[in-house]
């Protein structure tokens, strides 16, 4: 509501306008005049006067109707009233400019809190506050509304930037590499436009084709979630991961001035919602370009051509790490290329035409690898010997591009100057350009990435019925409802048993007569656990004793066990013994982890890998965002560095990995019905050849 | 010798100089002329006649003395001659460009062949075939000595390239950047002058401040370790590591003519020699302007200034990545930063001095950063804003870089043109001055590498003195007179005990007789082997009987043995019995590997993991290159992700760390003084509390 007329204004008026030329208030109306803004602009400014030659009103409430988008560049204070203002003159969205709100501390974040609910209640739209604004490059629009200094060409790419600095890097390098502009926003504290938003909009604009996010904190990851999976089935979204290292999350939280905790979730978010991520602005910006020009290749099978070894080895190297494949050429494609190539070229993948190729080599080479149906993409490694026809060549280049189907991307090494004809030929064609090797390779290794994640099944995650989601509630309102902050024991198991997750069996016992009773009942030989809130590590504080024989041992177990543990008056935990845990295992058996945490305003992330040492050496462990689908939790399996252990080896069998993909999304199921469970761990898992059970588990609610 | 006269000419001659402009033979002309070359041109061409102006004479012999470079461009089978005049009139080197040596096969590998006895006959020194020349920017000098069209401005970065068209993308990039080149080299197929000689040269010339280098292979890796070794501990050697990928390695393959099986171990020489190893040309451009305009920090402690947050952030995240850490201010330092900034800033690493702050606030900043002694390097990202006196920022900059002994890398994000001035001011005081926040802390983070690096002790390999050199050559020699591949086990073992590395107590034996008189010797229980060469897999093949415990049970095992393999007709062996290995150790036992590869011109890799699954499913193993000296022995070790498994954890304790250091350096030692050995594999090594014991060996010579 409201994002339309943001973007499109029919007027904007700058309340706090200003003829002093170094202030906000001035170079907005600057901006709006320069980039040739196509509606009316109405400074506001008491004073009244002109502006750069435009009429000052008085007052908002003085400026001829319709407006649109209000700036709002005066004193944080007087901020909340002028809103209330534009509100009662029907303006659809304010840009508040203004700094001094959530960002300084409890006044500012009052005065903010007052914008919200002035928007809630006015249907007014409010975007920042302490933000820089919108550009809209639309011919028909060519609305400025920001402060900033980059002149867009109007183009494909759109970008939101939580961080305006940033922002302004993103949009500067992409205009300075010569490709253009849908749509940019940047919108500060966010205190009612939020970027999922701006992506939901941007996702139903057909000029946008590719939508580049900065973000810093996520303050509605479920929503940012939502978006992003609906539209990057029909775009690709690229975003920075930042404050990956914990001195860069620090200074997230000393700029955006929240402890962003779910900082760590960003990355899961991100691969759920199938957005290409990326660790540096620079490869973002080289990427949107990419995708910007070219189709998404259909795989990841590469052709190259090049015409000199050194850089076609390097943009190799960086290709297959990237995930992409250097196929073998089909034996059609071998044959032509030995008919038109020199005799020493180079038939194989790479392609090496040889440094006196010219113009027909080049186009013999490109028109093999688009007919060749085992390529997906075309890399192109091109020197300029000042003995070769390089403008032939570029022309051959850019012809072939005009006809492709399958993105070409082309690393063009030259003297710039001498070149620069060539290199404009194969620019503008439309074929990204890349000065390095490793650049254009890691920009369709991105695209690459794009492919894959698009061609992922949109599955939807399943809902087993065979649970009692009602008994389950009761379980954790009743533990929630006598402030107990970890569930006992036998409620933790019976919990998991709701949703069908096996579990060893088991009898809390209160004496050594019980627990021999209950013993009688499972069967020799069992497992005593002290079963107590305040005891957290029941092996490291000899609160568990494996392989009880009999009813003698185990009363005399039992015995010490009340007596060791007798402060905390402990409840008892008799276990069936589970088969392997010590020596050679009898059979096949592996202890499993699976965690779970909750994130506010997210759900949970679950956690699966190997127990022991696997974890707490290794910390092989993966992790998914709730609700797992079923090939997410295979993927959380497949995906581990100690999976070999789980398929079996050296001819030993595995272990039950249907079972275990099973567990995990059930246990998915279980969070989702239950928000109020904040930390899970079953720990061990006990995985066999053909099923599992869960030996040990521990609920905070 | 020779490399003098090569780099700084008295006078150069161009044998198949050409009047037409796209030769190569009249390009070198033309780039000598106007690069101004200070000595004489000589022309050599049948016709004689005029080239550019300058006389051409019909052959080498005739041109005037003294002549020290002869460049020589004319059909490969009239090159050897040729260099035979040249040899004749006393020059001092020739670079032969023409094309048509080794990389087309026998035929152009048998006339290199006669290059290289020319040269050794002669002295007169080859630099190529196929290959681009040299260049020299000394104001003294100034010898474009080659056919590419890059115009370097004189400065202190040195290039040396295998591939031409690598080294011209390097040089192309230094230069766009702004920055100065003191020499540049492509020495193509390297028949004589190698890439190790010009590093050695560059070495000792003072105004080469870093030398960049990119090789495709090392055909002689152990002079290259050598002279890097040498020299990198007084200038930094930046280097890409190509080939990383099996597919890359192909590439390479079918790019060299070579098959480089030791391209696995470049990376392990670079480490060794103390080379600043890179992946991207970008990122080792971006990095060579750093070390050439910079110090090297005394540590890897970075303060940084921003003036906001988003950016100072990404750079945060790649300098923890790349190793730099972001310490927090000294107390004097965040009090004086309290004093002068404004109140809202954050004077925390990273200092945010706010996007008003003005000159004032920056030199305060980078001030009190200059005289805090826990920062060794100074980061700025600084964002332009148009209200801010940003030419002011840029002098106060520039001022601190004039009086700083510590580093200063900066972030400037501006639009270029509008502040060009300010962009300026800062460049050209020395400052390297980046786009991206993650270049410039890349940049930084390769500059603390190196001064880690630098710190490295210099440490000369142990010999130990207490082993039977001569005995173990014996074995060696025996076994490989006889025809062996792999030496007997107890071949092996005693070759172990020759370097005084301890093994579990061992009797060979032929029969089961001879098997019990052993044991009786060792003491039960014990294990029983299958000694065969052709039986590899011992285990797997059932060659191996672990925990006999008496005669009876040894004599059935024995003769079950020897009949399983008789066509093999092996040797048995009687090994003590280690404690540990299968079920709850009994005592703190861990069994690891030591193994060994030869790498052809290098001498060996050594490798040391965790054995079993640690080895074959994580493959979490570290490699060094002989000798290994004591702290490369422990980085192995220690590198190790299972590290934590080898000192203990939870409250376990660990194994002889200090006696598997001195193993490993036996094992070098071993390997050192018997290049023979081509293989070795000491798996498994069980390490005790006290001690290790190797339980099996196997050695391929």
């Amino acid at each position: 509501m409201g994002l339309k007329e943001l973007f499109s204004p029919r007027a904007v008026a700058v309340v706090g306008a200003s003829s002093r030329e170094l202030t906000i208030g001035y170079r907005i109306i600057e901006n709006l005049l320069d980039f040739g803004y196509t509606g009316p602009i109405y400074p506001v400014n008491p004073k009244g006067g002109e502006i750069r030659g435009l009429k000052a009103y008085p007052s908002i409430l003085d400026t001829p109707d319709p407006v649109d988008v209000a700036h709002i560049v005066i004193r944080n204070k007087y901020v909340p009233a002028c809103v209330e203002d534009c509100a009662k003159k029907d303006i659809k969205a304010v840009i508040v400019n203004t700094a001094g709100f959530r960002e300084i501390g409890p006044q500012g974040a009052a005065l903010e809190e007052q914008l919200v609910a002035i928007a809630k209640e006015t249907g007014i739209r409010v975007f920042g506050p302490n933000c820089q604004g919108i550009i809209n490059t639309d011919p028909a629009v060519r609305a400025y509304c920001n402060f900033t200094f980059t002149r867009p060409t109007p183009g494909h790419i759109s970008i939101v930037a939580q961080s305006g600095g940033v922002g302004e890097v993103i949009h500067q390098r992409i205009t300075e590499l010569g490709v253009g502009v849908r749509q940019y926003a940047s919108n500060g504290n966010a205190c009612d436009v939020s970027i999922p938003e701006i992506i939901e909009h941007w996702g139903q604009d057909e000029q946008t084709k590719v939508i580049v996010v900065h973000i810093e904190s996520l303050p509605d990851p479920r929503a940012f979630l939502e978006v992003t999976t609906q539209v990057a089935r029909q775009k690709p979204i690229l975003a920075m991961v930042v404050g990956r290292t914990s001195e860069g999350a620090k200074a997230v939280a000393s700029h955006t001035g929240r402890l962003m905790e779910q900082l760590t979730a960003v990355e899961l978010v991100f691969d759920k919602a199938g957005i290409v991520s990326f660790r540096s602005i620079e490869e973002l910006c080289q990427s949107a370009i990419g995708f910007a020009l070219q189709p998404v290749p259909a795989g990841n099978r590469v052709g190259m051509i090049a015409n000199t070894g050194g850089p076609a080895i390097i943009a190799t190297d960086e290709l297959i790490e990237g995930g992409m494949v250097m196929p073998p050429l089909s034996q059609r494609t071998e044959q032509l290329l030995h008919e038109k190539l020199y005799a020493e070229a180079s038939v194989n993948n790479p392609i090496d035409v040889l440094a006196t190729a010219g113009p027909e080599h080049f186009a013999a080479a490109i028109n093999a690898l688009l007919d060749d149906d085992g390529v997906d993409a075309i890399f192109l490694n091109f020197v300029t010997p000042f003995f070769v026809d390089t403008l032939g060549v570029a022309r051959e280049i850019a012809d072939a591009n005009r006809r492709s189907h399958k993105p070409i991307v082309a690393t063009v090494m030259t003297e710039k100057k001498g070149w620069a004809e060539t290199l404009a030929v194969i620019r503008d064609s439309g074929v990204p350009t890349y000065d390095m090797p490793e650049t254009g390779a890691r920009v369709l290794a991105s695209m690459g990435r794009y492919a894959a994640l698009l061609k992922r099944p949109s599955e939807r995650p399943a809902s087993f019925s065979d649970v009692d989601a009602s008994r389950a509630r009761l379980i954790v309102a009743t533990a929630r409802r006598a402030g107990k902050a970890c569930l006992a024991a036998d409620e933790g198991f019976e919990l998991l048993t709701c949703y069908g997750i096996p579990v060893a069996q088991y009898k809390s016992a209160n004496d050594a007569e019980e627990c021999v009773a209950a013993a009688d009942e499972i069967g020799y030989p069992v497992v005593l656990k002290v079963d107590a809130e305040t005891v957290v590590h029941k092996t490291e504080s000899g609160g568990v004793v494996l392989g009880i024989r009999d009813r003698d041992a185990l009363r005399e177990q039992a015995e010490q066990l009340a007596a060791r543990f007798a402060e905390v008056s402990p409840r008892l935990l008799v276990q069936e013994q589970l088969p392997g845990g010590t020596g050679v295992p009898p059979v096949v058996v592996r202890e499993v982890i699976v965690g779970a945490k909750a994130v506010a305003g997210l759900g949970h992330v679950v956690m699966f890998g190997l127990g022991g040492i696997y974890v707490e050496v290794l910390q092989d462990v993966s992790f998914k965002v709730t609700p797992v689908a079923k090939r997410e939790a295979q993927e959380m399996i497949e995906s581990l560095q100690t999976y070999p252990l789980l398929t079996g080896m050296r001819g030993q069998a595995g272990v039950d990995l249907k079972v275990l993909t099973e567990i995990i999304q059930r246990v998915s199921q279980m969070l989702v019905d239950n928000p109020e469970i904040r930390e899970l761990d079953i720990n061990p898992l006990f995985a066999f050849q053909h099923g599992a059970k869960a030996a040990d588990v521990r609920v905070i609610v």
